[in-house]
C-alpha cells in the first residue's frame, strides 16, 4: 500500500516482531505519536517563543521543562536537546579536542564517536577488549598510560559505551570513569543502548559527559538524543557565540555555538517529550525486559551447535549470537541459501534480521510482549526443527 | 486541547492564517502529513539498508532517488539531505575554514552562519549593505581586496544569502559568485528563503555549495535540511572517514566525516520526500506568491504612517514593515498597548505576528490563498481603522 506517491505505507511495527538490534527503543510510544501528528510542522514548536529565543526556553510547549527535568532523571546538572547522539559526539569532540589531541575511544566504540573525534582533529586510540569482551578500568588506565607516555599529556576525552551496540554488555562505567578522573581525563558516556531503555544515573557512573539518543532508545522520531554534561564542562560544550559582526557590530546573544543554536524545532523533540512519561516509566521495568532477553537466548542456546557471542546469562535486550555450526550448515544446501533464515522467520511475523545473515548476527527483544517472547522463542525453535536441525527442548 | 501528557495540541494552522515569517513554508503538504505517520519511528527508513549502508543508498523508500532528483532540480553536482541549513553550513565551514582563516559573510546573514564560522575557527567578516540594503556584487569584491590586504590572502569560503531574512531582498548572487570566483573563492549560496519557495538553479547562480531548509522552505519536519555541491569540492566536503582503530584495525566504510555518518533516518527525511512533487510544483507557482506578496504590502501602506522597509514592488513573500507611525501611535494610548495589534489580528483569525510588535516587524505571506489574502489585507486595513488611524482605501 502506498502511504503517497510513490513511497510504500511502513507497516513493520503493526505487522511483524520486529527484532532489528537499533530499531527496538525508538518504536514510538502512542503519545508520541499523537504529538508527532500535531507537530508535524517545521518550526511548530516556536509560536511562543520568547526572549532570549531559544529552544530550550520555551514554556509551551514544554522545552524548558523537558530539559530540566530530564537532567535531573539522568542526575546531570544541564542537558540540551540533539539531532541524534551523534551530534552530542561531535559537539562535545568539538569543543573538548584540539587538533593532534590523543582521544580515548574503545574497542567497541560506535563509528560515530571515531568520526566526531576525526572532525575534531583529534587521534583515536583504543581501549582493548578483556578476553570476555569487556571493557575494564584497568584496561582503560592502561591505555591511559600509554598516551601520557607516548604523546606526552594525558588524552583530552575518554568515550566509553555504557552498553555497547556489538555485545551489549554493560562495561563498569564507574570503575572507568574513576580510574579516567585519576588522570583529570574527562569522560563521555555514551548511553545510546541505555538511556531510555535502564536506569541511568549520571553522577553514580561518574559521567562527565551523558549522551543518549532519542530514535535509538527514547521512543522518540529520527533524528534526535539528549547531550548532558556536568557544571565542571558545561559552561565549555554550551558555551555561547562571541562572533561580532565587524561591519554591522551584530552579537548573537545566547546561542550556543557547538549546538549551532536551536536544535529540534518541531516533530523530533515534540516525539521525545510525549514519549518521555513511558520512558521514565519502562526502564523501571527492565529486570523484565532482561528476563525476556534470556527465555529468548536460551530458546536459540537449546539449537545444537549455536553459541551465544555475549556473556550469559543476558544482563541486556541486545545480544550477538553465532549460529554457524546451526542456521548456515542448513543454509550451506538451503535453494535460498542464507535467506532461508530471515524468509522462515518472516512467514511466521518476525522481522528485523539482515536478510541473507545465518553467521554471526544481532538481535533485540527489547519492548516485546509476553506472549511475543514466548512466540518468538518458539519461532526459533521451529524453524531450526523443520530445517533438520536438532533442538533440545526443555 | 491536550494532544498527549500535558501537552496543548498545536492547532495554528487548522485555525488561523498564518504569517509567521520563518513558518510560512516549513507547513507540510498532505503528502508529508501521510509519510509523517507512517515513518514517524526511529529508525523507519533503515529496514532495508544495504551494504554499504549509507542513508544515500536506501532504494526503498526512495531516499537514494530523492538525493539525486533533488541534486538535479537545484542543477547541482550532488546533494545530501542535513539536519537542518545549519547543520549544512557547519558541514562547509568545517571541512574548508581552518583556524585563523577570513571568512566573508554579508551584513544580513544569519546568526547560523556566523556561528559555523566561529566553530571552525574562522574569523568571520561582513560585506555592508548598498543604501537600498542589498548586498552588491562590487561591495562583495571590495571585502575579499580587504581581506587580502588584511590578512594576505583570499577569505576561505563566502556565505551569501540567496535571500535574507531581514528584508526578504533577492541579491545578485550571479553577480557575487563571478567576482568571489575571480579571486578563486568558493561561495555557499544560502537558500534558506529560496530552496523550495521559488525556482532555484544552482549552476546559473554560480554556487559551489548549495544549501537548503526543509523546514524553513520545503515543507518538512524539522530539523531538515539539504546541502548541495559541485564537483570541485564536493570531495572535500562530503570525504568519507579515514579513521582506523589502532588495537582492532577496524575502518569505517564510506561513512561521511561532516555528515557525521548518517543524518535524518525517518520522519524527516521522509516528510521531506513526500513533499518534494508538490514544493517542485509550488515554486513554479512563484509569481503569484509574489502577487499576493504586493496586495498585502500595498493593504499595509495604504495605512498612514506605514512604511514598508524591503523594497517595494516586492519580490518575496517575506517583507519587513515599519510601523512606528501607525500602529505604535495607537500603541501609545492603547489600554492593551502594543498588544492590541497582535490581538486585533488574532480576533480575526491571523497569527504569526510577535505579540506586542508595532514597530518594526516582519510578516510572510507564502502559501496563502487567494481569499486568504484578501481577507489578510483588508483585516490589516479594518484595525487600522478601528483604532482611528487613516487608511487610503483604493
Amino acid at each position: 500500500m502506498k502511504c503517497t506517491g510513490s513511497i510504500e505505507a511502513r507497516d513493520v511495527e503493526e505487522m511483524y516482531i520486529n527484532i532489528d538490534p537499533i530499531q527496538a527503543g525508538g518504536r514510538l510510544t502512542p503519545e508520541a505519536h499523537k504529538a508527532v501528528i500535531a507537530y508535524a510542522d517545521g518550526y511548530s514548536v516556536c509560536d511562543n517563543c520568547l526572549k532570549p529565543f531559544r529552544l530550550d526556553y520555551i514554556k509551551k510547549p514544554p522545552l524548558a521543562e523537558f530539559h530540566e527535568d530530564c537532567a535531573k532523571w539522568l542526575n546531570m546538572d544541564q542537558l540540551r536537546v540533539v539531532p541524534g547522539a551523534r551530534r552530542g559526539f561531535q559537539a562535545v569532540a568539538s569543543s573538548m579536542v584540539s587538533k593532534g589531541d590523543p582521544v580515548v575511544l574503545t574497542s567497541l566504540s560506535h563509528y560515530t564517536e571515531f568520526v566526531s573525534v576525526e572532525q575534531s582533529g583529534g587521534i583515536p586510540v583504543e581501549i582493548p577488549l578483556s578476553d570476555d569482551k569487556h571493557i575494564t578500568a584497568d584496561a582503560a588506565a592502561q591505555k591511559i598510560e600509554e598516551v601520557i607516555s607516548k604523546f606526552g599529556r594525558p588524552p583530552a576525552l575518554m568515550f566509553v559505551e555504557h552498553v555497547d551496540y556489538q555485545y551489549g554488555h554493560i562495561h563498569d562505567i564507574k570503575g572507568i570513569t574513576k580510574a579516567a578522573h585519576q588522570y583529570d581525563v574527562p569522560v563521555l558516556v555514551n548511553g545510546a543502548y541505555t538511556v531510555g531503555i535502564m536506569p541511568v544515573d549520571g553522577k553514580d557512573l561518574g559521567a562527565d559527559f551523558l549522551v543518549g539518543s532519542g530514535h535509538k532508545s527514547m521512543a522518540a522520531p529520527a533524528p534526535s538524543g539528549v547531550l548532558a554534561a556536568n557544571e565542571e564542562y558545561a559552561e565549555k560544550i554550551f558555551r555561547t557565540t562571541q562572533a561580532k559582526g565587524d561591519v554591522t557590530g551584530r552579537t548573537f546573544g545566547i546561542k550556543e555555538v557547538e549546538l549551532m543554536g536551536c536544535t529540534l524545532m518541531g516533530v523530533t523533540v515534540m516525539g521525545l517529550i510525549a514519549s518521555f512519561p513511558a520512558v521514565q516509566k519502562r526502564v523501571e521495568n527492565w529486570n523484565e525486559e532482561v528476563k525476556h532477553s534470556r527465555i529468548v537466548t536460551d530458546a536459540l542456546l537449546s539449537i545444537e551447535g549455536t553459541v551465544c557471542l555475549s556473556k550469559c546469562p543476558r544482563e541486556h535486550t541486545l545480544t550477538r549470537i553465532n549460529t554457524i555450526d546451526s542456521f548456515d550448515k542448513v543454509a550451506q544446501t538451503h535453494k535460498k541459501r542464507g535467506f532461508f533464515l530471515s524468509g522462515d522467520l518472516k512467514k511466521k511475523g518476525i522481522t528485523g534480521m539482515i536478510a541473507g545473515s545465518t553467521r554471526v548476527w544481532k538481535y533485540n527483544t527489547f519492548g516485546l510482549t509476553d506472549n511475543q517472547i514466548e512466540y518468538l522463542a518458539k519461532a526459533f525453535q521451529d524453524v531450526a526443527e523443520e530445517n533438520g536441525l536438532v533442538v533440545n527442548r526443555e
